[in-house]
């Protein structure tokens, strides 16, 4: 089988010029097919306050009504997407930008609601694999936006980090498939003043106990959550680390003993 | 050759729900391959304001800055392109929301300053063919958003009138081209005020006249030198009407006598 690398990037690195550069060169030093997802957050609630739409999140989740979805699809699908699939093509990496809706490839539901109405957000129900591989085969570099569509005109705002995981679990019949997580810190750490305490591996036993003892939180927890779901599924690699650990083999493991 | 129809819609049409509906499901309609491209600008001109970006039109083109470069992308390339494709998706139309910059399909150069600086404004240089139908050959449908780039990691606001001539041109060689402009009139008339006064046919020479006498003016003028270059280019036909003639063969067609 082929190896297949996905980035999953979050907003910080993409929304700072000087990061998002190392980021992309980085990513550029990877052989064989890769995708690379990204977040963007941060420029969404700073241009939603620019327009007057107040950002509300809950358990870092972001509650999407129809004007946010506005603004989330302008930012994610648009300016940031956009943005990196230029600078890709300027390395003469052929990237394509794409939603969930766009040649169908994610298909999701609106979250329904129980004890929190989340808005226009979408569980995934369906990864487009034949469409994803071929989009492979023929060399391009997929380049997604955190948004995907009810298959019924409804685009839905739908967690870059799930859409890693699902995306890395669905091709994982087809492909090789080595998942990175690329965030702030250079790894899940011990201790979160501390950058060398990284945790180097992490299992479903320890992940539950340093949950319960309080070191790892918030909105690392979903992440995690993802992570093992995708390790279990046959994803054969995934690591957390930072967009400058992309390529070295450090970080954090996850395992699935 | 197989057939090819492009539309081009202007921004009144697709930023309005209902008029996008009638257009969309007119498009719906059209057998074999089709290009949908759009434009968007009246939206540009009001969320930009709303972020206090100030518009600067000369002669209905919009000076580009860096600011006014991300309303843009924002705009066209997330918010108009993706809820376009998300409707199509759910009339199982397989579209795609793509820029000139995605699978580097429209390569276009800064526009120099002369008289005018007209900022981040791209005059296209090359229409990516083999992709373009290949994607059509996939049976996808491209959504194209105004927005090219020039390769070297600078996306460009580029004129959708124009795209629309450059992609008929350039995809005339392997389709059979019929191009479509949709506005809100049902075709260039001769007296703005007199929605019968269809010119039926228009060929060069009766351009110049019009253009003399001040019956053609403005807008239409750069929207008809586009479809005159495209015509003796070898583009099967071109028609000037509004989005519910569509099919129906009402409007002004260009003629390349």
């Amino acid at each position: 089988m082929n190896q297949l690398t996905i980035i999953k990037v979050g907003g910080k690195i993409v929304e700072d010029p000087e990061s998002l550069k190392t980021l992309l060169n980085n990513f550029a030093l990877i052989a064989g097919n890769k995708i690379l997802i990204h977040g963007g957050g941060r420029s969404a609630t700073d241009i939603g306050e620019k327009l007057g739409i107040e950002t509300k999140m809950i358990d870092g989740r972001r509650i999407t009504d129809r004007e946010t979805l506005k603004v989330i699809t302008m930012v994610y699908a648009g300016l940031i997407n956009k943005n990196i699939v230029a600078q890709l093509q300027a390395m003469r990496l052929d990237a394509v930008g794409l939603t969930g809706a766009d040649m169908n490839l994610i298909l999701s539901s609106q979250r329904p609601v129980e004890s929190i109405d989340y808005g226009y957000v979408g569980d995934i129900k369906d990864v487009n694999v034949p469409v994803l591989a071929e989009l492979l085969e023929q060399d391009y570099i997929p380049v997604l936006a955190p948004i995907t569509h009810n298959g019924k005109g409804q685009l839905l705002n739908t967690n870059a980090d799930t859409i890693a995981a699902e995306v890395a679990k669905a091709l994982a019949y087809t492909f090789n498939v080595r998942l990175v997580y690329c965030f702030e810190k250079r790894g899940v750490l011990l201790n979160e003043n501390d950058e060398n305490s990284i945790i180097k591996e992490l299992d479903r036993e320890l992940f539950e106990r340093y949950k319960q003892k309080g070191i790892i939180k918030s909105g690392m927890i979903p992440k995690l959550e993802n992570a093992f779901r995708a390790i279990a599924a046959g994803v054969k690699e995934i690591i957390i680390t930072c967009a400058e650990d992309m390529n070295s083999g450090k970080g954090t493991f996850i395992s699935n003993k």
